[in-house]
């Protein structure tokens, strides 16, 4: 869901989206260095060495493709894994499903997202099966062909190794490609200080997002090595190119990623940005979700939000009686103590 | 929802389905005149005479397709109503939606069903309202469109006049194309004993279905004259050729349809259909939804089932605890008594 | 190429289209036939019999799927070979480039058609080789995942056993899917004299056309067993039915194409209408195109054309300066034999 | 056409392609200056003035929408054009015709390039009609809704006021949208020595191109206001969404369009290619195609190209005779010069 207001936010105490926040530094630096390349595309020297980089962090072969948007990302990944007439499953309240404009239905040419639950927009095997057991084989019926998750959900929530190496092991039971959209991944590691290759169980691809996370407009798609599609990152280029996704300057993208991939640049931010959130759990009565992450949702009333307001500090509204606090790599420890406290008071 | 399993049945005592029914002997008539007819496409004399026929049945000027199949009258008239971007308002259990294999995703190229919720398969004005309401003008959302419904329902219960204008109101208000699927329009009509311009509510286009009411295998886009989209007809007729669904000798479909709108046949075979079905109007604590035309979803145990099929009756489970009964126009009203009385025993 | 003008033939002496001929009688009893079959979609004891024919007309174990026209067959056939960032090499006046409406974008999601030369419609391995061997292992370049030949050609002439055998081995060899439009195989198989497999060398999946060979509406895809996608014909049912192209009284379609394969009724009227468009073989220096089939294309002038319909005979013209005349399976010899001597005349 | 081979350049002395160039130190500025903007996707006061600026430039109100690539652009544009079943009339090497992977077919959902020829891949009103007057009204035949220019062209040439005004009028007179490829829309406009409003002779939709001319991932596409689809810009937002171009920090794409913009930036980094191109118009007898802006096709043998890349040249052969240099922003006079001599020498 994309905050329905968007009231101008008081420099410093700004809680509104990870998704605005200025460049970091390092990532600045890397981009002005990769100006000294010359090739097009993505045939520079800094685009050649992702894979190298992301296959280390995993300890898995894996090819890396840059893209501009976790969007393009999502559905570029989906599209190796499910054909026009097939399925993908997944959480009612995911990104791919509520805030995307529907652009899985185009990138997918029309294949149909098949919406399960599950607390905290986290599925399970369980609401899973809900989904895809009475799925016949028939051809009136719209058959699954993938399982995308959210690590961290839209609600901030992480999966655990085990929870998601579980939802892995049932979408490969059922010959399902496995997705993570890991728009916040590196919130997710932060969290659960497990490896990634754990806290993405096994799955077939990742969309690894560093927009959020202090970069500027690069994401990863990551397509590991898998007996289940050996060409999806050959088709995703072709893809890639034809959605108008590649970029003739495409080592500004590619450079972003390094910059944030070296000495871990990635977990730092978000731990940053978790440890700010993480000001906020104090209020237990208010939370609607567990923080595991950058955001926070408190039940609170409009008067209470007013309350916030005036003391300078911005954030959505969410629904008639919450707020969505969301804390970026750069949120100030400070500003974010002040807004624990203040909902102390309230 | 497709039926679950393909029980054989005894011939006579079939209540599976509406939709594998002889064709009626004047439609067989209709075609093999037709034979002498030598244009190809849609250039013979007989689709020439549809507009002229569906104009008068309404009171309304029209243009007239004719397809193979409800599925794709179904989609060629929402491709007229909403851009791949968009969205089409139907009920969760809509034909559309659960039934014809993601066909709206392909002809709309990856267009949303936005799935409301109302009570034996019909949207209310209400429920429409819970699903559009919350839609911001926002390109994070796809927007709605168009309404579909459907009349008589998946559940065989039709829409009054009031309530069906009424939707068609709203839909207008909110700037929405207004579409009726009537796979058993005749059905419909022959319930509400109302005209068919009153039992469409004023809508943009209907899927005017005969394959379920005794043709072979013609169904009819009939498209109003509305200001909405005065091109509609012509679009659907490039869009009808590039499904393939532009077939060379159309006469032979446009011979059933001219057959079925002869002298009401279309309403004569769905009165008996009907009629069929009113024979268990008895079991009013069984019926899980009021019988209103040839379709009646009974409560009753696999036990109870065992019995009306060891009794030479062949009907569809219908989940674990029910079963569907579908009167076609040819049914016997001896077997259908039968069926009643059979039913009262239990 | 679709003709420009649609003149009034006279009866009799019609040579406008075989693709609105009558429809042969033994296709009308197979029709009223499966009239007494109850069975919906494709679930009926004809359509299971289609396999059996066709794998023993071809020698082949083959998959056979029923359509109401040859745009669905030749599109349903394509999308199961080459994915929507792909392309299709046909030739520049090939049906599926001048005459379905852009239907092939439509069912392979844009994929493109990369257009071949050769003499009278007829592709060559050296001029697939022109349009393919210039396109490299680059993004930014379509690559081609299919080849389809039409036989016979959109001017009625024959790919030979051994040219459409070099053309087969060509796609093999590049990795190629290899379909034939066969529209009008009838008439190639009929002049060849050679057996179905020898005319269609080693497809992988045939457009089985019988509309224009006195069917009504039925149309076979046939996907031949190949280890180069075991799993097409499973697709195209789901493609199929989210094309709408699934009927649900498919078995139809299936009495006209069990009683054109009975006892080679296919061939039987493909040999008449051979032999009578051979009636004009004697106009050699008219000739634009060897007749190998039904179809006789003739250089005229306006005024000889007028002079032609003046005696009553109906064909189109062929731009300014041709006629075509096209034979059904009906056609009189008598007003061929009539037609050939008027040219002789002329 | 994409080049075929990429020869490591000599530093300096690299005239590859604009496609890799540095990007502009004022662009560096203006990308840092918007750091400090915190507003997500386009709700930036940088992406807030972009309209104006463009609407100044052109004398014509116009909406403006920032995309990552020229391909988007051109999609985005041309989809606000041409229906999903129609055709878009372009030159036979035109960019979205033979560089762009099929990225129209995606965008467009299967309309179809209506190839046209013309000297230097520029139409011609004739060569236009030669396409758009054979295709009758006929459902079998895609209609053309728009015509596509590339200014300058493939090859460098730029279409004077009045071809393209000439164009403009053809394509309002048939009611087809009029889209220009700007992807070196300065260098034209350098060149014509005109206004940017004569340089597009009154089209519906520009793609502006930056990334050619000195910036790093930012193009704009311009809708001016037209009754011919008012809504278009409106549409447009809608579909960058669904493809994935709508990046949440767009201001920073905003930035590199406002700095280009700003004291003519756009002009003076064109100016300079082009007139670094001009270096080699002496070789009047090796030249393919007229010098009009920073693109330089020469005939030369693979010797000849040895002896020049042995110099320490960098640029693409253009298939077995000839080669083309193309001039970035940043080329150096001196490097220029010094390949005019070392051509003039061959």
């Amino acid at each position: 869901m994309q905050p329905a207001t968007n009231p101008v936010p008081h420099q410093g105490r700004q809680f509104l989206s990870d998704n605005a926040a200025p460049v970091h530094p390092k990532v600045w630096d890397a981009m002005r260095a990769a100006d000294a390349q010359d090739a097009p595309y993505d045939g520079d020297a800094v685009s050649a060495r992702l894979d190298a980089h992301v296959t280390a962090l995993f300890g898995r072969e894996c090819a890396v493709l840059w893209v501009a948007t976790g969007t393009a990302a999502n559905c570029l990944a989906l599209a190796t894994m499910c054909p026009p007439y097939g399925g993908v499953v997944c959480h009612r309240e995911a990104h791919i499903e509520a805030d995307e404009g529907g652009a899985p239905g185009f990138y997918l040419h029309g294949a149909k997202l098949l919406l399960a639950d599950g607390p905290s927009a986290k599925l399970t095997p369980d609401t899973v099966r809900v989904v895809i057991d009475p799925i016949r084989d028939d051809v009136h019926q719209v058959q699954p062909h993938a399982i995308s998750v959210t690590q961290v959900s839209e609600y901030g929530c992480a999966y655990k190794p085990d929870e998601i190496a579980a939802l892995r092991r049932l979408a490969h039971e059922r010959d399902l490609g496995f997705h993570v959209d890991g728009a916040r991944f590196g919130n997710a590691v932060a969290y659960l200080g497990c490896s990634p290759a754990e806290a993405i169980g096994g799955a077939d691809a990742l969309s690894f997002g560093f927009v959020k996370n202090g970069g500027m407009n690069a994401e990863a798609i990551v397509f590991f090595d898998t007996a289940r599609n050996p060409d999806a990152a050959r088709e995703a280029r072709y893809r890639r190119k034809r959605a108008g996704h590649l970029q003739s300057k495409g080592r500004f993208l590619a450079a972003q990623i390094e910059a944030m991939l070296t000495d871990d640049l990635w977990l730092e931010n978000a731990r940053a940005a978790n440890h700010a959130a993480a000001s906020l759990a104090g209020a237990e009565d208010r939370l609607m979700h567990p923080i595991e992450a950058n955001e926070v949702f408190l039940r609170c009333t409009a008067a209470e939000r007013e309350l916030l307001r005036a003391q300078g500090f911005g954030f959505y509204d969410w629904g008639a009686d919450a707020a969505r606090f969301v804390m970026s790599w750069d949120a100030s420890p400070d500003a974010a103590t002040a807004l624990g406290e203040a909902v102390s008071r309230l």
